[in-house]
């Protein structure tokens, strides 16, 4: 069977997530209904990750095995040209190795967070940053994601409850950007992810920059394994996978 | 009774319009539902323009009688905490005499209209601009501007089948910038407007931009008062109603 390797992006507005659910909306979903409609197989899609409800993807990866003789480089105009899923669109496909996995084969995946610092929020940004709406010290955030970059045991960093073998990842970098005057962007990459772990981090170096927690406290929390002492979980609108590493 | 004046912010992609209608979700049927259910009143509100489904605002005003004691400047974050309808923002609320009428007061509007010329489309800007996706000559649609700016008779910007009592109306002002790389900004001041007549405009300066018209046929189109001879009706999503003065 061939496999293929589609590069797609999505606005998570108006998803469940990514991951396929009976009865609602994902992207998953929305994929293999359409993959099935336009080869006539029932498709299912790997996933590179599980995306949360309400959470973006400027490049998201998956694969799919099929039988179907479409050129790979015809698909994404197939696809694209389906306008009822507007909010998904395929940016290039591939065929690859039967053995490829979207899933386990990634060697790194960055995430960005927008964080929007404006006291009078925007109705049109409100699907697509975290309305903040107070000034962030973005110098003390720096420090205290000093003490997040490489490999910890990342438990503090995971909504509890998860069922995983090793909580230990390593962050390869974790940069704290003011792309504008009030924006506060964080771009992180790492091996992998616990479940939350990027909106838990964004939290917890939200307080450091309002000056809740001082920077080098990261330190402590990340030893704690405790997700108590951990800042709050930020929410999914801010969050976009922004980079998928082979 | 008491005459409140509102001022609110729109994000347009999932109403199907301004004006209420019996099944469809619309601006007006939100406020009033909002509005109705603060007062214990039959609320009807008057809006100060009918934008179609799909289109913005930054800035849009109405107003709305009512005997209910609530101070003006609490009025917003009284609206503002209902969390179900997050795509309508109330900026502001002041008492005004008796007489005002958002409609029929208004001395004039600006709308904005955007347009991306970047080859890729970009999915989180699908609801928010026309993706136009090839270059335009700003500097033709600028002379094809000039030939709008005054008063005139707007028929051939007109959606045909309109039933209003005069078509000439007064443009003070239209620019074109070039904000950023791949946004081309048409920004149109006048003292009112007949119906789809910035989205003909619009049309009609791309068609100008894209070479298939030059700048001096815009008068022609104007002076022949035929809608055939105008350009395409560009699509809602571009559209904005930016200031609205009284």
């Amino acid at each position: 069977m061939r496999n293929l390797k589609l590069i797609i992006q999505y606005d998570g507005f108006l998803f469940h997530g990514f991951q396929i659910q009976p009865t609602a909306r994902t992207v998953q979903g929305e994929i293999e209904k359409m993959l099935s409609h336009i080869t006539g197989e029932d498709v299912h899609v790997q996933g590179c990750s599980r995306t949360d409800a309400g959470v973006h993807a400027y490049m998201y990866c998956l694969n799919f095995h099929t039988n179907f003789p479409i050129p790979a480089d015809k698909l994404p105009y197939v696809m694209n040209n389906n306008k009822i899923t507007t909010d998904i669109k395929v940016l290039s496909c591939e065929e690859v190795p039967e053995s490829f996995n979207a899933r386990f084969d990634t060697k790194y995946k960055t995430y960005r967070y927008l964080i929007n610092t404006n006291p009078n929020e925007d109705v049109f940004l409100r699907n697509y940053q975290w309305f903040y709406g107070k000034p962030l010290d973005v110098e003390a955030m720096r420090q205290g994601a000093q003490h997040i970059i490489g490999e910890h045991d990342f438990r503090s960093f995971m909504t509890s409850g998860t069922d995983v073998s090793s909580t230990v990842r390593n962050v390869f970098s974790l940069e704290i950007n003011n792309p504008s005057e009030n924006l506060v962007e964080i771009l992180i990459t790492a091996d992998g992810y616990l479940y939350n772990m990027v909106r838990i981090i964004t939290g917890t170096l939200v307080s450091v920059g309002e000056g809740k927690l001082s920077p080098d406290k990261v330190k402590d929390i990340i030893l704690s394994c405790d997700r108590q002492n951990a800042g709050p979980t930020a929410p999914p609108q801010g969050l976009y996978l922004y980079k998928v590493v082979y």
